[in-house]
């Protein structure tokens, strides 16, 4: 049985490794179909985007990387994107793609009943992938905003068709080291039926596809009253769990900061994460942010998303396992409720911040980034052009 | 008891006096946070608008008037406005307030921490009174987006009493036959608390302002599972239902057509209205639409909306209150059901295309719709400019 | 293009051959942890079940089958229980196992943590498979209460482990015309993981097992917003429904009358069925209905319920195929839309009781059931004894 | 502003004189209707729940009053009971009548279509009254399960009014120190309307009664995505907030332990009871327990709920006002929240065993309880007799 310092111990090295990707598009502008609240100093093009993100890194030490999302990070020169990353101190990660912002994905991209406009989002697709191939990108995110609004609409099995001949081109396009990341969301755009409404329908997806194949688990995407940690548990041990978006919500796609309407769900999917080997030194699943700070900073919204993410993980792994299982063997339900619970009511901001000390960071990274002067620099610097926002 | 016939009798005399308001923005562009996608030959000012709108009422006879949106449908002269309606057969009705679209409206309105704002907010509710004044509309509708995303962002109940101070301005500028509809929304676009999110806090505020305040129902706005029937039922009892913003929703507040997701629902809803006198010749409940047309064009998405209430109110006009009252007073489940369900399962578009022939209307107005070349002369006619949208 | 007449000639040839299993727990007593409110002339043997469930079948013609419960309805002679049903017009149908009333059971059947209590859950199962081989039954239904009430209680992937251990041994058992049908349930009794809570869970597993294990949908089964026509479209797609577990609800699982609630809902899903071939003459659908009459009339709610069930079909068989995918491949949204809905707002009572008239039976099966004397006769019979119930 | 050190003590002192009454129904057999399990050494009388009460406060000290349930608590004499209880150094609390588990209420009880029923009923309600002058008790707790299943089963308005009346004769019966709580809940065992389904409908029937009645809010009995906390603060806003039935769930009346499902949710909800002056010596909250400990044993899951309340009431204590204040002030939305969350971050467990040892207990309850002997005395006398259930 591990003695407490013993999980403290091993814990630390789990969080000295976390890895929590960042996306391109917190930090332009976003909101709702009732108003996109400008914000001073957002960044006007990639370029700025991944400055921003390397902040993030650079006071938390965890988001390496950050995801791009394409057409809204389109560059000549992805190379160039990607040395500017490396000069930064951060990488490129997953590729984004993005079939909903165009006149003709009106009635859907892959799964629309016009050929024409699936032959074009396919090409996109397979575009992203030539982005991959120039930035090294591992994995390729696959979210479709397809649906129907009315029911008769369109046909429902005869999307599913269309859908899964358009992955089934995409995937054979993969080089050996690419995957590609089926994420599934039940409503919003379409408000009747979505064509990858849930897990279920990604994971039959992905397992026909292939071993590249993988889902991702946005944590905002489900059902009121939906398990999520319980999904997480289950792809873990069908080895289809490939990533996860991070956010929160109280009611729909809210986009709100991870940890922040629910901290408790976070744990306790964190939990099931390191359970099912999630956070072993060779994990396959990747760990990124999806969010919208339609109100708040979002550098500084960046930087306490992460810091949500390390603590929950920071929780998790503090979990005594030994007494757990006993507790669980003997059918004591609450002395395995309390094993788990106490774990989660441990203050575990002063691990981390001596963490952060030890890699020689600030212990309070936004306390740092406020003394930092990045912002005012940037409001100063980015004057004229456009901010960068969705576009929709 | 009264017979078959006479319950068609009395329910024509009471459908053919039907009263549905249009929204003039439901005639503009509309979308989600990720997509708007632009239709041909959409109005590009408010005179357009009202021009979309009379043709709805030309088709069905029962939407004489136009329900306008400040700042959305501002003009300079509001009688010519007017008077441009009149021409074209129809009325201004109510004034929708919109106080969520400039970026001082980022943490709120008349809740706004902020009192310059919140004054602001107040002075824009009583311009729109103004504005009634000169359309001789009698009803003000509100509806705020303040809330709070993050738990603390704000307090709770601060928001309260600058809600209740900012309600009693208005209140006190209202005219002797001017009302206040209050409207509630459970979320969106604040994530975490709305200011007025259910129909008890809207109630409460209307009881303490006073007689001319009134509820706002819009049956998208509610949470799952929510006895939307119930709340009719329940405020037309204390004399509190002021109006209807009728849409339907599978989701969240999806503005789908009303009637599209779930006809029975609003079989339900008529029925409590009429069982609850809201359908009597002197009713003060105001029936209006509030949808997003955002796939489907947008004139013949009104005329079918129209055509579902009307269905749906003849379903409710139908039923036969004295078996009802019977199997109710009986006890007998089965047979109370079996009454309601008995016209609900009837078939009234017979009756109502009977209703408009009768008028001189034709008895299919999607289909004269289609037939009457407006489109076409639409599209052609609005060519440059800027089509009318939310302007998110 | 099939003319309407045509439609209705193939509807009336589905609607003959129309086979709607009944449980026959819906003829005892039921409730909630509340109350269970006795009534008269209720079932006090699995003998007398049959005996009303025959009543229905007698007056509707489409309810050929009675599913049994075991242990519920164990008796000792399983072939002389088969005779009697034949005796009275109607066969045995789907065997229900029961692993969820035994103080064993507290914290789990299949799943628990204890392998003794495994054991005997499995033990249960293979039993059930016995009476099937006796009563000549195709379809084993495992509906498993299983799950915990607080995070932390079990391990949720331990418990799929053991999960899959004992469907495979079950799965092993089943004769080669025997098939196991796998129902999910989002919660109740178990309030924080249900071990199948989804289509998903059921699927993934069913996958594993092989052919002869299909996915049973109880509509009630459902997180709300759940669009159940896409599953059950993308499972017939997938050769993986099995059956359907029919009854509505307004809230959780509610176990209302079929068509209750939601009678569009309905409708959709009966459009799915047919369009995925599920009312073809070779179907290997079940349609069963598992609901509880807690307020109403037993007998008189199932044959409401039947009744119900066949309206939906009815509406789903006489949508023109030609003209809704004509629309949908044009992308006309409101075309589409109004080509479904057109057979919706059809009334096929008058269908429905021509068919019945034509096979010799009363048109209204709720008025024959009121006359024919057979509630008075078993209040009168069925004095003394206990009434069947759940037990619970 | 309060320095750390004074909130601690401030703090230390409200939860000195916390007050978190328990419900005898919680330590008598509970379950779904699936299945109740029984638990060795459950009580099989009121007298026998007041001890284990007892137990409870001995090892908390916050837990000083037991609530009883007419007629599940239903005794000969009451002032024996309540002497009783004093001599095991607790109290006798709210009284909780109930009107569900007559045969009589299968319609309803104080709104049954039957007079008759509904006199009977009220006389219930009335013979409560009766109880608490003998028993001394201030509140008299109304919960009714009156509603109905299916659209149409009855007239939801002339239930109102029913309810009016008969609410209004209990009033008027009231002394002049009782109140009347009122209590509400979205749905079961009533499936299709709840006569009371929700704050708004319990607040205007209070309003209309007058001030001895008040709100009761249960914690289980919302709409998913209700705000829970937001009705909290508008109700002590209005002065109607009477009392809490806490407990937690993850679906929907679950009745799991109190925090065990949401912390975060608990903690939010103390954190606006104190910002509205719910902890305030001279409070007139009353914080009552209601939850049901289906498979966990009764006496634990009662200490570790009230453990749970005061946790969540610490943490909301420590709240520095001043930072939050400030931050909500100047619109700093990050601040703000930053603020709340330290304090929810707070491990109090440690400021809990300290006070507890002030007090003279052991800081560890749950560990005491084990040691204490009280389970193996009680599961060894108590043999014989029924264990005392709901008698569903």
């Amino acid at each position: 049985m591990a003695a407490p310092t013993d999980r403290r111990a091993d814990a630390l090295d789990v969080l000295r490794r976390q890895h929590i990707e960042l996306p391109s598009w917190a930090f332009g502008n976003s909101g709702t179909r009732f108003k996109v609240f400008a914000q001073p100093g957002v960044p006007r093009d990639p370029w700025e985007k991944i400055a921003d993100a390397a902040q993030v890194h650079r006071l938390t030490g965890v988001a390496p990387t950050v995801a791009l999302h394409i057409p809204w990070d389109r560059v000549d020169d992805y190379s160039a994107l990607a040395a500017h990353a490396r000069d930064l101190g951060v990488g490129v990660g997953t590729i984004n793609s993005n079939v909903f912002q165009d006149d003709d994905y009106r009635l859907g991209s892959v799964t629309n009943p016009d050929p024409a406009v699936r032959r074009k989002a396919v090409g996109h697709l397979l575009d992203c992938v030539d982005v991959m191939d120039a930035t090294g990108s591992r994995d390729l995110k696959l979210w479709f905003s397809d649906g129907t609004n009315y029911p008769g609409q369109d046909d429902l099995r005869a999307r599913q068709d269309r859908l899964a001949e358009a992955l089934s081109e995409v995937y054979d396009r993969l080089g050996p080291d690419q995957r590609l990341l089926l994420e599934y969301k039940l409503f919003e755009p379409a408000f009747y039926a979505t064509d990858v409404p849930d897990w279920g329908t990604a994971y039959a997806h992905c397992l026909e596809l292939g071993e590249k194949a993988v889902v991702c688990v946005d944590t905002g995407h489900h059902a009121a009253h939906t398990n999520i940690e319980f999904i997480v548990a289950f792809l873990l041990r069908a080895g289809k769990l490939g990533a996860f978006d991070f956010n929160s919500r109280f009611y729909a796609d809210d986009d709100l900061m991870v940890g922040a309407a629910d901290p408790f769900q976070l744990f306790r999917i964190m939990y099931e994460v390191v359970r099912g080997g999630g956070t072993a030194e060779d994990t396959e699943v990747a760990f990124m942010l999806d969010q919208c700070h339609n109100i708040e900073p979002k550098i500084a919204g960046q930087i306490r998303s992460v810091m949500n993410v390390q603590e929950a993980t920071a929780k998790a792994l503090l979990v005594d396992a030994d007494a757990l299982a006993a507790a669980q063997r003997d059918g004591d339900v609450l002395a395995a409720n309390a094993a788990l619970m106490d774990a989660y009511d441990t203050d575990v901001r002063p691990l981390l911040a001596g963490l952060r000390e030890d890699q020689g960071l600030d212990p309070d990274p936004m306390a740092a980034h406020a003394r930092s002067g990045y912002m005012e620099r940037v409001v100063d610097e980015r004057k004229g052009g456009n901010q960068a926002g969705w576009g929709a």
